[in-house]
């Protein structure tokens, strides 16, 4: 009789402890979905630099342009090159995948760098910018690590992502550019090194 | 007769020194009016600074801006100000004294400084600007010292002046902008402090 008592309390116990933690972690999990939801992601409030890495121009030639410039500074005119082809840079405009690339020339100033870009191919921002607006400054831009979090700030902020890519070369990147022409004047350009 | 063909000789002497002289002096001003001639004015043949000081972002409404700005980069916003009186900056605009002025922000960022233009007054390359392309980077600022060489630099670049002014505030300076949209894709401004 004791020891059938004994095994009922000890049963009694196990099924008692089980049904505790049972509780224990559906208030955890509760918990942790409710403070998720109220926090959806932890949203930065601003941007974390006020560098601005890039000053880029968009243009109908680019090398006519960059001979200018580098007639300007006394240089050398650097070499051009091309945006990676749309299956490496999974460029999206508007959403949609694109066939946008870009011809650029980079000059390395002291405080920044100065890009010019002449638009090829498909349709991407820069198109738009020199169908619209002729040659002029696109954008300017920022480096952040966490590219995500900041394009979801800044739509938040009522300036929406109008078009991303990736590049390879170095260690390779992505770059985001935002509709904030009506908020700040100028797109914004965001750039992550891998 | 010694004394007096001493005398003589000395004064020969002395004569022949005067001339020599004059004939150096001579050959120093038509060798300096020479060179001169050569070159009018030693003229840079680039810009001796590689750093942009400032970009200039010209909007329809300042404070509006300055507010996005300050807000996405979690600042106050900084207290506007107003150029100088016509009386006091001698604005010229295309060659012509003008009653234009701006109501600008400027925001100090790590590597340079973010100005926001807001024309107000006469005519002025700012609304000039504003109602052509509408908000957006009006310039990039280079500064320099000796900005008169570089007007002259530029002009023979192709790159007109299209408006200067002073201002009182610090030390004093002055501006110039460029009409390089052509050559450069962007708008130069110039900025001296005296």
């Amino acid at each position: 009789m004791l020891d059938e008592k004994e095994r009922e309390n000890h049963m009694c116990k196990r099924v008692l402890i089980t049904v505790v933690m049972l509780v224990v972690l559906c208030v955890i999990t509760v918990a942790g979905t409710l403070a998720e939801k109220s926090e959806p992601i932890s949203l930065p409030e601003s941007l974390d630099t006020q560098r601005v890495t890039q000053v880029a121009v968009v243009v109908r030639d680019v090398e006519k342009v960059a001979k200018a410039w580098a007639d300007l500074f006394g240089v050398e005119v650097p070499k051009s090159s091309l945006t990676d082809p749309p299956e490496k840079a999974h460029t999206t405009y508007l959403g949609k995948p694109t066939k946008g690339r870009a011809k650029l020339v980079f000059f390395k100033l002291e405080n920044l760098q100065l890009e010019l870009i002449e638009p090829v191919g498909g349709p991407s921002t820069w198109r738009e910018f020199l169908e619209t607006n002729g040659e002029g400054v696109h954008h300017i831009a920022f480096a952040v690590k966490g590219t995500d979090k900041y394009v979801a700030m800044l739509e938040k902020k009522g300036m929406p992502l109008v078009q991303r890519g990736e590049w390879t070369a170095y260690t390779g990147g992505c770059y985001t550019y935002f509709d904030s022409v009506q908020k700040l004047g100028v797109a914004l350009e965001l750039l992550e090194n891998y």
